[in-house]
C-alpha cells in the first residue's frame, strides 16, 4: 500500500531533510489513491455511509502531536493532524470541530465516498438483512515514520473500520496507542484492531522498551508477547494487532499476531531502495525483500 | 469535589460489592452537582458556549473500557461509557455517534449549561474582547478508582478546559492517558491539563511501575519524575499534571507538579472513612487527613 508513498518521500528526504514533509508526502499518496479502501479518499464508510477520518502526527523532537478524530470530508486528514500538532492546546480535534478546524486552514474538502466503496457498502447492508453480521474486516491503517539524523517523526491515516458506529474512534489518533516518537529513543506505530491496541498503549510500550536498549525488532516481538501475555490471563484473545518500530540507533522492525499470513511494510534508507519488508507471522522473523 | 459521592460509593461497594457500580454512583454524585464547573451538569462550555463532554471507563479484570468523547448534552456521561465498556468493538464513540449511543440506551439528556456557567462564558467572552487571552485554566476531572477483592476498575468525566475549541479532546476518554487498570496491578488516573498527560502515557507508566513493583505512591513519582526529566530535554514544560493510583496490593497515593500548593484526593477503606488526602507540592508527601 505505501511503497509508492515511501518512494516519494525518501526521495523528498534525501534531497530536503523535511521529516514531516516525508511523513505528509507518503501518507498522502495512499490519502490520495481511491484503490486503498481503508485510508482517505476511496475509504469504507461506516454503517450510516459516512466516510468518517482519524488522523494523528506526532513529533518525536518536541513531543508536540496532533490529531483528528472521527472527521468527515477533509480530502488529507494527515495535513490537519500535522497543522494541529504545532499547537500546544487543542491539538485534538473530533467530528465537527475537527472539520471547523480544517476550513479555517483552507485545507481542501471532498466527497470521500467513491462510487467503489458506496457499492461495497450497498453491498454490505444487504449482506446484513440477508444473515447474521461477520467478523470485522477491512481495516488497514498508513503508518509512517520517517527519520533524518537525529529527528523521528510518526503519522498515522485511516478512515477506520468498514461498517463501523457512527462516531467510532480507533487507535490511530491515540498518542501511545497508535503511535508515539521520541527522537531520542525512536518511533513505533500500530495497525489493526483499534480497540484491542488501545488496551495495551503498545506505541508508547515498544518506544519504551527501546529507551532500554531493544533495538526496533526486539522491542516490538517484546511488547507483543507481553500484550498478549496480558490478556491471555484476563481470557481475552485479540484480534488483528501489527507494530512497527524504528530505533535511533537505526534498527528496524516489526511484530504481528496474524497466524494466517504474513505481515508487510516498506522500508528505505541510504542503502536499502524502498522495497516491502516482512514479519512472518507466528515466528516473528524479519524478512528482508525478496 | 468528590468527598460526598466516594462516601455514597463506599456504602455501596461495602454493601453490594459493585465496583463498576462504585464508580458510577462517585462520579454521578459530582457530575449531578452544578456547583462543580468542570464535569457534568454545571461544566463551564467550550468556545460556542457548548458543553462537551469526555468520559471513560475501564475495567482492570477483563481490560475492557468504554469511552465518550466530545459528545453534548448526556446527563451522566460516565453511564454512557460504562454500557460503552460492555462491548469489545465501537466502544469509543465520538461527537453525534456517541449522543445516538446514549439516546438509544435511554440515557437521560439535559441542557448542561447553567444560568451561572453561562455567566462566566459571556464574562469571558467579554474580558477576550478586552485583552490578550489569559493562561488556560479551570480544569478539573473526577476520576474514581474502585476495588474490591481482585476487580479494580477506573472512571473519568470531565467537561473539559474551559473555552476549548470545539471538538477538543482532553486525555479524559484516552485508555493509557487520563486511565489504566489492571484488576492484577492496579489502576491510575490522571487530571491537570490533558495535551500534556497525553504526552506521557501517563496513567499506564504508573500501572506498568506497580507491575514491577513499585507501591502505588512510588508508582505516580517516579512516572511524573522520568516524564518532567523527559519533557525537559525536550525544552517543554508541561502544565498542572497530577496523578493518582490504586495498587492491587492495597497501596495508594499520587504525585502532582503544581508548585504552589496541594493536590487533593478522598481515599477511603475499610479503617479509613472517606476523607481528603493531601500530596505536597514539590516534595510530593501524602499526607492523611489532619
Amino acid at each position: 500500500m505505501s511503497l509508492d508513498g515511501v518512494k516519494a518521500a525518501y526521495e523528498l528526504l534525501k534531497n530536503s531533510g523535511d521529516v514531516s514533509g516525508a511523513v505528509k508526502k507518503a501518507i498522502n499518496t495512499v490519502e490520495d489513491n481511491p484503490e486503498f479502501s481503508s485510508v482517505g479518499y476511496g475509504g469504507l464508510p461506516n454503517r450510516e455511509g459516512d466516510v468518517e477520518l482519524d488522523a494523528a502526527y506526532m513529533d518525536g523532537s518536541t513531543g508536540y502531536y496532533g490529531g483528528i478524530l472521527g472527521a468527515k470530508g477533509i480530502a488529507n486528514p494527515i495535513d490537519a493532524a500535522i497543522e494541529l500538532s504545532k499547537r500546544h492546546m487543542n491539538c485534538l480535534l473530533s467530528g465537527t470541530g475537527a472539520e471547523h478546524f480544517a476550513r479555517l486552514q483552507g485545507f481542501r474538502f471532498q466527497n470521500m465516498l467513491t462510487r467503489e466503496s458506496k457499492k461495497r457498502w450497498e453491498e454490505e447492508l444487504a449482506k446484513e438483512r440477508e444473515q447474521l453480521p461477520g467478523a470485522y474486516r477491512g481495516h488497514d491503517t498508513v503508518c509512517v515514520i520517517a527519520a533524518r539524523e537525529k529527528h523521528i517523526a510518526a503519522g498515522v491515516s485511516t478512515s477506520g473500520l468498514f461498517m463501523k458506529d457512527p462516531g467510532r474512534i480507533g487507535d490511530s489518533p491515540i498518542v501511545g496507542a497508535g503511535l508515539y516518537a521520541d527522537s531520542a529513543v525512536g518511533a513505533a506505530s500500530a495497525t489493526g484492531v483499534g480497540e484491542d491496541i488501545i488496551r495495551g498503549c503498545l506505541s508508547y510500550e515498544v518506544v519504551r522498551l527501546m529507551e532500554q536498549g531493544r533495538p526496533a525488532q526486539e522491542a516490538c516481538k517484546e511488547a507483543l508477547a507481553a500484550y498478549l501475555a496480558r490478556m491471555s490471563r484476563k481470557g481475552f484473545t485479540p484480534k488483528d494487532v501489527s507494530l512497527i518500530a524504528l530505533g535511533a540507533d537505526g534498527s528496524f522492525g516489526g511484530a504481528t499476531n496474524l497466524k494466517d499470513g504474513d505481515f508487510t511494510f516498506v522500508y528505505a534508507d541510504e542503502t536499502h531502495p524502498a522495497a516491502v519488508w516482512t514479519i512472518a507471522g507466528g515466528v516473528q522473523k524479519l524478512q528482508g525483500p525478496a
